[in-house]
């Protein structure tokens, strides 16, 4: 038999193949706080699906584990490979294939970034609405996480925007799912079972998303409040409004002043109103129409005040921006501050104060810290967790994932199990669902070739 | 081993079992056009998740298939039984659990008809926005069929709405899958995968559903055009432009005779626009705000007039849904004209006129005839087919479903496989996916117990 190295070299040519030396460092991780980076053997980078499928191939028949690579910004070690292992990396395939304004769709290569989806959508007044604070962050990655973002409040995350994909399954066969249609009811979902599988199941190597119209107008209204309970109540009156916010972020008092000190980003909130806040409200509004935008400003502004905000500020378009990119940045902010993980738990969007307070009083009695921001919108906390000790963080992380499930949500909001939190998903998810999660996974991936060690 | 009648009645109780000559006609089949009804040897009506479960244990050991029914309105077959089979009937789980206004979602059992959904739900101002035609349907039943209905093109289908399960597996096990929580991305969805998947992987128990503000005005505007392709390539500029259209129907010119002489409706289009007319363009539009509503029907009847539409009529509150409701009904109009099959290909909305023409041409080509109306903003295509003889409707039925295939599209868009269309599926249908999903139905149910002959 041939050496596997030889073989990947001769699917994808030998350029586009790197092996040992060759690998950089960029390749042995993603951006996950709590993974060591690990060098895979082998770093393959193909053009299209059929050298997808001949590298599983040739990896099953070499026992190589593979792993998919997007951009590597995922949060928990979805994308760090074996050292023994193949990474495709599907920096090549990044083209758009097409904008297809009449179905409002687009069809891409996994390797497209957000950025570069968004340039070309914008050209054409369409907007891809699925953004994750990271916009270098790949279609395919997207895929692998189910990627959520501040947008999921409105128009729902990854597995709502995708109609369809082209796939290569661990056997090496190319399948097509859904199509642009909107829906459709003829056998099992596959689109659906493979987004957020973590490249367990299937390798995307092209993408049919679901476009909106772009809004022309837009706003931005930080509300401050004394207290965390009240941003928690306010946000299903404001859902229930019908003023269809397409942002509703919380951000807490230390996380704020820790965001607008990194991004050096004044927001006209005076000291005293700063000092008198537990958490913020972001709600962003959007409509076609600026008269409209205005009015409902206007009232979402009113309903803000009667909820108990301390006061309200409609942000200029600049702050705006920059509010939300350094909330964007927030994962950079917590890291630079010494953060020993970054989590995301869900819970029902009410269960939201008690889950925050368990937590905190977890952390407090590990002697822990535990503060964030989140998807208020969609229950979805980001928490940044100081504890460095291992086995008490990860004590006080099985504490704090079981109080979420507790509370009827789940580990991960959008960021994925990977192999930063595959323990705690086997410790904490029912054995029945584990058990025919590993039958769906040995359907597709009988010789266990992609992301071993990842999920289970 | 004790009889499987006596083991059934022993979960059940004696009242809530039927055997043999007790079993009504009804169980006997579901509303499709081309399945013969055909009786099942029992017929259990389980009252909660635990005898569910007891119910596909001894189902299995007796060897006995399992067939899943809610209110038996489909209209493919899915819930048609084996002669020998075991009728799961859900008619006693019937409770709408909760509906928590404060996570916008309810919780119910899979027996609740969507009637009595909008019941509870309009007392308290929120929406479960999935309406297929036929509002005596089961949440379950949707859940079989991952049903759509007109309001499909602003909310989405059965799939985007639902967002968590109680299922029972063939093996006896109860899971909870997803939860209150509008996203997760911890392991495979389990929810998703049973959606859509016609009673063949597990049956649902108790289901969440996502529930939105119901907005207080609404409009209904009928546009007549002289050809069917302007009212297709007006489609996208009316989702293009904002309006946000809540139902987004088109009605062929026969389609709209047949409907509006069964249900003696009156719509106030001329007799000489009638005749001139190809097809119709219903359009829904709805807010929050009456004055916002008014500028949007405004807007929207001047977009249809720049797109060909010959007149534009704003229909008042009786008229309107008397329109809608008749639309609902064209299954109804269609068999009472003596339809042969009614289907439902999906196609991607620009494909619209090209699969349109091509049904036709196929239809004269075989002497035979294809009329409808459809979901114009999903690509959902509904035609009636009227073609006696079997063998020639099912090479047309063959070739027309081939058609929506080439055309980008599939078999179904809402109304499922079933045992209807259970043989053009397995004909059609890429051998590595049908293999694929094959092995995933093992995974889930592996001495296939559940609903075989259904699907593949
Ligand atoms: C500053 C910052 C902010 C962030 N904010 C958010 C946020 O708001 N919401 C959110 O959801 N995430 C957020 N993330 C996480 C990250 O951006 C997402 O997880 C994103 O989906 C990862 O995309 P990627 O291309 O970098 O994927 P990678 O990290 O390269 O891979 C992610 C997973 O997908 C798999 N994969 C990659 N390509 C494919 C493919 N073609 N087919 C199948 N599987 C594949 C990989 O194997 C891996 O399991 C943030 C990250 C950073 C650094
Ligand atoms: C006049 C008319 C108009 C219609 N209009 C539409 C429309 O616009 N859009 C649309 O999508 N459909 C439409 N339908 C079809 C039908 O209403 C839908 O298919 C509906 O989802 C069926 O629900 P049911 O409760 O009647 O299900 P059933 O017919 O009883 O069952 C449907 C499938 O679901 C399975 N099932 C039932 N309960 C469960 C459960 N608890 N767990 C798992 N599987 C289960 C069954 O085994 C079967 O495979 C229409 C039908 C009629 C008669």
């Amino acid at each position: 038999m041939e050496d596997a190295a030889a073989r990947f070299a001769g699917i994808v040519g030998d350029r586009n193949l790197l092996t040992g030396d060759q690998v950089s460092e960029d390749y042995a991780h993603d951006e996950s706080l709590t993974c060591d980076p690990r060098k895979p053997a082998h770093v393959a980078k193909p053009a299209t699906a059929e050298e997808v499928a001949a590298l599983l191939v040739a990896a099953a028949e070499h026992d190589v584990p593979v792993t998919a690579r997007g951009s590597g910004s995922g949060l928990s070690g979805g994308a760090r490979p074996r050292a023994d292992g193949l990474v495709i990396s599907f920096e090549r395939m990044n083209a758009v294939l097409e904008v297809d304004t009449a179905n409002q769709v687009a069809v891409v290569q996994p390797g497209v970034t957000l950025a570069e989806l968004d340039a070309k959508t914008s050209a054409v007044g369409l907007a891809y609405t699925v953004y994750p604070g990271e916009l270098s962050a790949s279609i395919g990655g997207n895929v692998g996480t189910n990627a959520g973002g501040m947008r999921a409040v409105k128009y729902g995350v990854t597995r709502h925007n995708i109609l369809g994909l082209q796939a290569v399954l661990p056997t090496g066969e190319i399948i097509r799912t859904g199509g642009k249609t909107s829906k459709v009811s003829t056998g099992y979902d596959l689109t659906q079972l493979i987004i957020g599988s973590e490249g367990t199941l299937a390798l995307a190597t092209e993408v049919i998303v679901k476009l909106y119209p772009r809004l022309a107008h837009s706003a931005t209204l930080l509300a401050p409040f004394g207290d965390l309970t009240q941003v928690m109540e306010a946000v299903p009156v404001l859902l229930a409004s019908g003023l269809a916010p397409n942002i509703l972020e919380y951000i807490d008092n230390l996380t704020m002043a820790a965001i607008t000190y990194h991004e050096q980003l004044s927001l006209g909130v005076p000291e005293e109103i700063q000092q008198a806040t537990q958490a913020y409200l972001v709600v962003g509004l959007e409509n076609r129409d600026g008269d409209r935008l205005d009015g409902d400003a206007g009232r979402a502004g009113e309903l803000l005040a009667e909820l108990g905000a301390t006061d309200v500020y409609v942000l200029d378009g600049g702050s705006a921006r920059k509010l939300i990119e350094a909330r964007e940045k927030a994962f950079w902010t917590a890291k630079a501050a010494g953060a020993d993980d970054v989590i995301d738990v869900v819970v029902p969007r009410s269960e939201m104060p008690g889950f925050l307070a368990k937590a905190r009083e977890l952390a407090l009695a590990a002697e822990a810290g535990a503060v964030g921001c989140g998807h208020a919108g969609d229950g979805n906390v980001h928490l940044a967790i100081f504890c460095k000790d291992p086995d008490k963080r990860h004590r006080l992380l099985h504490d704090i994932f079981a109080a979420g499930i507790a509370c009827g949500g789940a580990i991960s909001g959008e960021h994925g199990i990977g192999q930063a939190k595959r323990q705690h998903f086997v410790d904490l998810e029912d054995p029945a669902k584990l058990a025919l999660m590993r039958r769906i996974k040995q359907a597709f991936d009988p010789t266990d070739i992609l992301n071993p060690g990842v999920l289970f």
